[in-house]
């Protein structure tokens, strides 16, 4: 079976299109990355995208419009990553589309309920393909009263999942968040929680006294000093060691904490403030692990993906603090990482054609185990 | 097979649901009706939809949740008309949902491209009741280049051609509508389109002047005589001979028009404001008729459907304007005319669940037939 994966995340860097070959099905599912690409979003749509997320500037005009929009860019990018592989449309057996999420509600509140919004209408990337697609995702999971997130624990047990070795999958993105794959081969005894900042800090940091969008192989952070009061201040931050499930955001580390730490610490050289902040989000890793992971499930080895991957720095120390497990990353295992979260939504789609349930309530709060999205039949009967 | 319809229009009036037996399949498919219900749109659910709907006042954390709420309304309305038919759910072989129209572009307007939104999550109605849910229908009869309207058309192919002989349904809401069905079998000859006004001007006046929201089996006009200077005036509106397809709204028969047509004839009696404007409405489905059907079929039947059935006076008028053509009512055939457009979903899911193309590309101006709608399957695998 061949299919196209697209993701939209919402730092709106692209469209992301993972063209691959699903080998068998169930527990032995075997993916194959045939191709990969990231579509640029042209300026004005990702203007109504930005608008269409805020409560005040949106308006039911433009998400209705938006919808199909971004249907035609998703649309193109499942037609670029074939037409780069050299792979025809219509040997494709589906295409599965995360969307664009313009809003999620994981819990009440006043008068909206529990609820989430991806758009980009499936139906115009059907027709504009001749090819099925699955979409909406999220939403079954809510219906389900769980939090409609993170999707990812169940392709990386498919994926990553071992009877031989326990393992953790450590995404450091904006946040950096884990997933445990025991040894047990069920996936029942999954689990997944955010670990707390992953690149969001270092990022904002980096911007503000480097002029960089971001710390490259760590290389700024290499040349500083952490310093230990500085250090000890951040990880007294209270998320850092509360129990899971947790989630967290840009509402705990982002600008107005950056702030914050910055004015407090302005006497420390702009290195070891660099460095102290690399090593705070390392440790806010490391101590997770060693309080909530290693007391339960005993870990060999953790994969690390995500941008965070590519700073050495942030490595090495996550390293350090944590010697007896093997780090690897994704890259190094040969998955992409960039592809990663692409290909995980061909792996629900499937599941969805196969009518099996593919959320992992340990992970989203779910009452229970359901499928996942919903089908658009090819419009042209192929 | 058995399954629910559920319609909700833009009136607000409430949610139609209807629960059916499916008899046979394709061009012989027949339909019994075992139940049917409208439940209330809670005041505080109408007044959200009311605010999705505007330009204004829509926000996407309204829009996202409303979604939401919508599916819960409409999982309801399927448990009540199954509780009412003492009808289990877990007979049903799927539900098939219009949703909530919020809003609808059918031609391109500045930045807007031509798109559609219907709310009302499946996703919810397929976990509330455990069946499989097929919706939005409307989009990918857009994709095609078509308007995503109308598309009962289908159904009364379905439900009324016959080989014998050719028949009209005339539909009286808001607005009026034909299809024509000619009895050649084939649904390429289907042509349908706005005739003009439907009851939204005589309601409007009725309103005005004698204080009832409509005019009860046209009991005030039956006591009025029609004033020929207004009524020739009014048949000058340039839509009513204006060549189809063509459709019409409350743009051109709203309340602005209505505060015209009273001004400029503020000396008559109502009565004979009200006679005058029910004929007008009977002669511009009259003259549609003769002008743009009567010269192409060999009309033998109308079928009277919609709100406007009930008003004797304005049947009346389309009798004498039409005196060869046999004129009856829907129910008067033993079809419910309340739950016609619920039904109608039914017949589509039914052919979406087929793999069945089911626009009408004469009606909609789609490029093409397609496959409309998507499958929401059953979370919990029946």
């Amino acid at each position: 079976m061949y299919s196209v994966g697209l993701m939209s995340g919402t730092s709106l860097d692209g469209v992301d299109a993972a063209l691959v070959e699903i080998i068998d099905y169930g527990i032995d599912t075997k993916i194959k990355l045939m191709e990969f690409i990231t579509l640029d979003i042209p300026r004005d749509i990702k203007e109504e995208i930005k608008l269409s997320c805020h409560e005040e500037k949106s308006s039911v005009d433009l998400i209705c419009s938006l919808n199909f929009k971004l249907g035609y860019l998703f649309s193109n990018a499942v037609k670029e990553v074939c037409k780069k592989a050299k792979f025809s449309l219509e040997n494709l057996d589906f295409i599965a589309t995360h969307g664009q999420t313009i809003y999620h509600i994981p819990k009440k509140r006043g008068s909206l309920i529990p609820s989430t919004m991806q758009i980009g209408e499936p139906a115009i990337i059907a027709y504009e393909t001749g090819v099925k697609v699955i979409s909406n995702f999220r939403v079954m999971d809510m219906a389900a009263g769980g939090e409609g997130a993170p999707l990812v624990p169940f392709s990386e047990f498919v994926l990553y999942g071992s009877r031989e070795e326990s393992i953790a999958l450590q995404n450091i993105g904006g946040i950096g968040n884990v997933t445990v794959i025991p040894n047990t081969g069920n996936i029942n005894d999954v689990f997944a929680f955010d670990t707390g900042p992953g690149n969001m800090i270092i990022d904002d940091v980096c911007q503000r006294l480097f002029g960089a969008s971001y710390d490259e192989d760590g290389k700024f952070a290499s040349k500083g000093m952490v310093n230990n009061t500085m250090l000890i201040d951040l990880m007294s931050h209270p998320y850092i060691l509360s129990k899971p499930p947790k989630s967290t955001g840009r509402e705990e580390f982002g600008q107005k904490y950056v702030d914050e730490i910055l004015e407090k610490y302005k006497m420390l050289k702009s290195e070891d403030i660099l460095a102290t902040v690399t090593m705070f989000t390392a440790k806010s890793i490391s101590e997770n692990y060693k309080k909530f992971i290693l007391s339960k499930v005993n870990l060999k080895k953790i994969v690390i993906g995500g941008g965070g991957a590519h700073n050495k720095t942030l490595l090495k120390y996550i390293k350090e603090e944590l010697p007896n497990i093997k780090i690897v990353t994704q890259d190094e295992l040969g998955f992409s990482s960039d592809a990663k979260e692409a290909i995980a939504f061909v792996i629900l789609g499937n599941e969805t054609l196969n009518e099996s349930f593919s959320n992992v309530p340990s992970a989203t709060g779910a009452t229970n185990k359901v499928i996942l999205g919903n089908i658009t039949p090819s419009p042209i009967r192929r």
